[in-house]
């Protein structure tokens, strides 16, 4: 009598979200300094301090303006603010009325999922991608989610294998770069191609194919790399972004959906967001963190740490014959597993308490995610242990 | 090219959201303490100091913990203080394990009516009913909703019309006491027959009926009355619930699901509201807010302000000709529109610049809705002009 969709949803929890709870229940025995959960991307680096203050000043003002309904899209001068942030970093021209604040970058990527989907309509996922993205498709949006496999020598986009893909349905194409899980970040490069393959194929078909940019990661990016702002490449972009990870705030859930005033039906496309979220129940953003994010724009938690611990656990692990390929952003490493069944490996690596997540997940069997948003000293404690790992492969 | 029913949604706002941003431009010209906005049910009574108080607490604690990611039905700790509450209050068992915390009412709604709609399914809703319900279950959840119509000497059900309203395909109903936009408080008697009513009714259709009991209002009820706690009158109920009233943070977005574990198939309607939630986007509700909701246990806001509100205006309006059931609860008057095209009237009422919801918008023409959650001395301004408002209908 329930819809057993929905339950089968609740009961099988997504692997990730299941390793991270058998971590909580290991750590209760053999305690938590034993437990190396490298399963979910929760930022370890704490909130900059300007987080704390910026809590502190608002609170410390009127209450009922401060956690009162905002406007359905977010607070006005709010928008205004995090535009101003874009343009002065990306030389844009945006206004308040291009945002649409969200709890969090999965809310956004609902919201403008469900903003363009129509009966028979196809969105294109490049593998490795975020296995949440199939689900907010399919269950959420109705539209039915296309995977492109990976690029596994070096984790930007298998051109033949998407152009194959594409046809006169392809209704969108998510991307997310820097990426979960492989850490890549497209290069100016890959972004041009895609944005003249994408438009030789509107042309093609007649119709927008809109492409939706993933960005949590935006700002943790190393080796002094920058990643190209999407919409600068292609009009019809739609870009969902998260402060979970930049200003390590990932339980308060706040972000936005940014449409472009260049991308086509952008009026209405705004409008269709807005729709979007009024029929999934979110009325507004947290009205407190509207005003953090405002707060704290332009800032970020303090990322170098990430940095040392990607140094040290690539470098550790390619010593010990791991392959991977070196990520330049996000917080994630996604080497090969020693074995073709990447949920063998994974299983087996749970004998040392190590919890890392299968390639399979995320649509790239043989491979297996570590997030290293954790403490240096739990990786440095657990590299002996891939060690040990490695050396039931044979590896020396 | 995209979803005309999300653009339509998101371009044709609620009656209500209409009203508060017109009031908002409004303001902008002739001042903001000259618009009498009765528009929204935005709290005017400030949050408990314990709130801010809470907050300032955890803010001194460790950021990573405060501001990280918790379980996805809300963390452990935060749920158990809840469901003590709970128990102390209505001597109920319940354990953290019935909570699903959310993003406030329409999260658990939307979670509630997704959880248990499948193809085919109907929902009745009461008028006078909150809009946002019928957007719920036909936009979100895809079923049917199904408007009895009001009980207008009263506000209670009606019996005969709700009998009608059931069949074969009833899935659940929605109830909402104290009632917004009536203020109603269904008493023990009128719980009792809808207890007797759907039980009949599930036996003969051999299924459950849910009853979804939206309590947003539960704690904000004058005059001394006790409002049945819905759960132990009728096994099948599924409780969705806020602070967005009883502690006045409405931007928060903090709420929860209850499902009592007396519920059918309460551990499958547990996981599917969990599904339901993973599938919206929801991944947890705002971190920071559970665990204010935790320290703030049992705490309302000062709701003696509403009640004075509700005497003032209910007294002045009904000396002044205007014909209105008495409310005993929420912060909501629900008169009488002095025509029976209650949308021209309340556009008359604009030439005042009084901004009041048609009753239409709620189920129930010639009515009006007006919030009372405003400051009492705007209450005292408006009477004379809700007085000339009469006199333009002949009222003395």
């Amino acid at each position: 009598m329930i819809n057993q969709s929905m339950a089968a949803l609740g009961n099988n929890r997504s692997t990730i979200r299941e390793l991270f709870e058998y971590g909580n229940s290991r750590a209760a025995v053999v305690g938590r300094e034993n437990v190396f959960d490298f399963s979910i991307g929760n930022p370890n680096v704490p909130a900059p301090d300007a987080v704390r203050r910026a809590i502190l000043e608002e609170t410390a003002g009127d209450p009922v303006a401060l956690h009162g309904y905002t406007s359905a899209q977010g607070a006005a001068d709010v928008r205004r603010t995090l535009a101003d942030d874009l343009n002065r970093r990306f030389g844009t021209d945006y206004t308040g009325d291009c945002l649409y604040l969200t709890a969090g970058a999965a809310a956004a990527l609902s919201c403008a999922f469900q903003a363009i989907a129509c009966p028979g309509d196809e969105f294109i996922v490049l593998a490795p991608y975020f296995p949440e993205y199939k689900m907010f498709i399919e269950s959420g949006a109705g539209a039915k989610c296309v995977v492109v496999p990976p690029a596994v020598q070096d984790f930007q986009i298998d051109f033949a294998a998407l152009a194959q893909a594409l046809n006169a349905r392809t209704k969108a194409i998510v991307i997310n770069s820097p990426n979960n899980p492989s850490g890549a970040v497209y290069s100016e490069q890959t972004i041009r191609r895609l944005a003249g393959l994408l438009a030789e194929k509107e042309e093609q078909y007649g119709h927008p194919i809109y492409l939706v940019s993933d960005e949590p990661y935006r700002e943790i990016i190393y080796d002094g790399i920058e990643a190209p702002f999407v919409p600068q490449y292609y009009e019809n972009t739609i870009v969902c972004y998260s402060y979970s990870k930049s200003l390590s705030l990932p339980g308060e859930r706040i972000g936005y959906v940014l449409v472009p005033p260049q991308a086509a039906d952008s009026a209405d496309l705004y409008a269709a967001v807005c729709g979007a979220g009024r029929a999934l129940g979110y009325v507004c953003a947290p009205s407190l963190f509207q005003r953090v994010a405002a707060r704290c724009a332009g800032q970020t938690s303090d990322i170098t740490v990430y940095q040392t611990n990607r140094d040290l656990l690539y470098n550790g692990l390619t010593e010990m014959g791991y392959r991977c390929v070196k990520p330049q952003g996000a917080f994630y490493l996604f080497p090969q597993t020693l074995e073709p069944d990447d949920r063998a490996f994974c299983e087996r690596a749970k004998k040392y308490d190590l919890l890392v997540v299968p390639g399979t997940d995320f649509g790239a069997p043989g491979h297996m995610r570590i997030s290293y948003c954790v403490q240096t000293e739990t990786i440095r404690r657990a590299l002996p242990l891939f060690k040990k790992l490695a050396e039931e492969y044979g590896c020396k």
